[in-house]
């Protein structure tokens, strides 16, 4: 049975809808084993005690090299101990890559790690990265994400030979920054890859391929401001309608389809995101997630194991990259 | 009386709607001349014969220096020659910035020009810039776009001492590429400015900043976004609405606050972008605009120029940036 290792203390409303959550994926099938402090009440989950703890506010590699007993390095080393398949955490970011690098390391032939975020697109997901695990990025790490994001779509969402297309500001050849430029040649000169150009912004949440390749800074912004927008929009939209009585009975009636729109595009609906390219599966959930957040994510992290995500990257990623 | 110079010939809706836009225009009291080929029904406007046309595909330098009598350049040449205050096209957007450089250039001081757009925000309108005149840009361009911008804010928006926040992946200072940790400095150093620290782009349209200031890349990537992602929840909206009968009838009561929220969210309530830096004022249309976009855009080139924004450019960015 997959073992999932989680953060209780990680992320805005922990350690409480944490355990719910958990509890929520332990119910579905999923084994999973909390990192916490000692006397935490986690209704009947196993528990490994820490006595320390990673604040959001922290600096990373310091916090995870200062804190070595805080629940989310304990919990990253616990998949690195093989005493669990995967880990969560809805807690610092940053620590999360820093701890991972560290106790799990990166696979061989990988350069960096990404964050592949699953963006919920009109046509079915595309999968996003790197959001965010490095701000700068060379064109030949942008060419590793996008073997990574390959694999991910091909275990982990099912599609046979996922189109790949880079995030760029036009989608001409000719068009981007210099490492934009750069690393659509390298693209494009490869051969494994399904690669099919650039990809522009604004076809993000409509669905602009399978898999759409980023450097860290430019695929962080565009996640913060997709779910930035959908949010403020929405709550915009909501406002004007409530501002008349004949607008209210008409807000009443189109509830169910706001609801079935707003589960749609919830980011809770995926639950976190993978980082990718270390020997061990780690799923970072937003800092801000819920029960329902947690859960999905734990599962998330489950299936990324039970298709042995990280194999399958090690197995194939030397061989792609031409280490 | 201020005189716009306007490319007939700009942007997917050129000649029909552009001549319908300028005489919108004309009868709000702007002095609209055109430029396009003899024989252009203008319904009475003054035109401006020009026997070259620049496609949106064409590549801009090379365009602006092979198509001299082209209806985009000989606008722009315009505003060079004083036959008229400032100029719009909704065409090729590089090709404008290169004319731009070639014909008016740069002020004395200022290293690369910007694009600055007016973000529709719920807290009332930011400016982003560069929204894509500079790729790759340097930690002190960031800084002279961040004094553009302020000047752009307080004369035409009328906002004094306006917020300038940096585009950044954290709030905190430490967080962010070498760009914008190199920026922040400058940005934080300058005694003049009023700056924030950084933004997060999940705060865009709500209303990040007066002035939020990024490099063109980045920009060009967040305003796309915004743009599309509108535009696709929108009309995923509507999708899910009339898939039911009681939501065909929601729809319709809420109608009228869709609709003030559409128009609140179109781009072409401002109708266009300052390209800013110049010597001589110019405006960036949509490529889809419509007659009430490119009367628009025509009106803020008008105010642009009542306004002086060159001349107060002129007078206080050298200054500002320590030329």
């Amino acid at each position: 049975m997959t073992r999932v290792a989680v953060d209780a203390l990680g992320g805005d409303n922990a350690p409480g809808e944490v355990i719910l959550g958990a509890l929520d994926a332990a119910a579905t099938g999923t084994d999973v084993v909390l990192y916490g402090p000692a006397g935490l009440d986690t209704q009947g989950l196993p528990l490994v005690e820490t006595t320390e703890v990673i604040e959001m506010a922290d600096k990373p590699a310091e916090a995870v090299r200062a804190k070595p007993d805080s629940s989310l390095v304990a919990a990253v080393r616990g998949v690195a101990q093989r005493d669990a398949d995967a880990v969560v955490s809805a807690g610092n970011t940053g620590a999360m890559l820093a701890a991972g690098l560290l106790h799990l390391r990166r696979l061989p032939g990988v350069m960096r790690p990404a964050i592949a975020v699953p963006i919920p697109a009109r046509q079915g997901p595309s999968v996003l990265l790197d959001a965010g695990a490095n701000a700068d990025a060379r064109p030949d790490h942008l060419l590793q994400f996008a073997h990574m994001g390959a694999v991910f779509c091909e275990e982990i969402l099912g599609v046979a030979n996922p189109e790949v297309r880079l995030l760029s500001i036009g989608e001409e050849a000719e068009k981007g920054n210099q490492l934009t430029l750069e690393a659509h040649q390298l693209l494009r000169d490869d051969g494994t890859l399904n690669f099919q150009g650039n990809a522009e912004s604004r076809d993000l949440l409509r669905g602009a391929a399978d898999v759409v390749v980023t450097d860290g800074f430019t695929g962080n912004v565009a996640l913060k401001l997709l779910e930035g927008t959908i949010k403020e929009l929405l709550d915009a939209l909501r406002e004007e309608i409530t501002a008349t009585a004949t607008g209210k009975i008409g807000g009443a009636l189109i509830r169910p389809a706001a609801r079935r729109l707003r589960t749609r595009l919830d980011p809770d609906t995926y639950g976190g995101a993978y980082l990718l390219g270390l020997r061990g599966l780690a799923v970072i959930a937003h800092g801000s997630s819920g029960r329902t957040a947690v859960a999905n994510a734990i599962r998330l992290a489950a299936r990324g194991a039970e298709h042995r995500v990280v194999e399958r990257l090690a197995e194939r990623l030397p061989e792609r990259v031409g280490v």
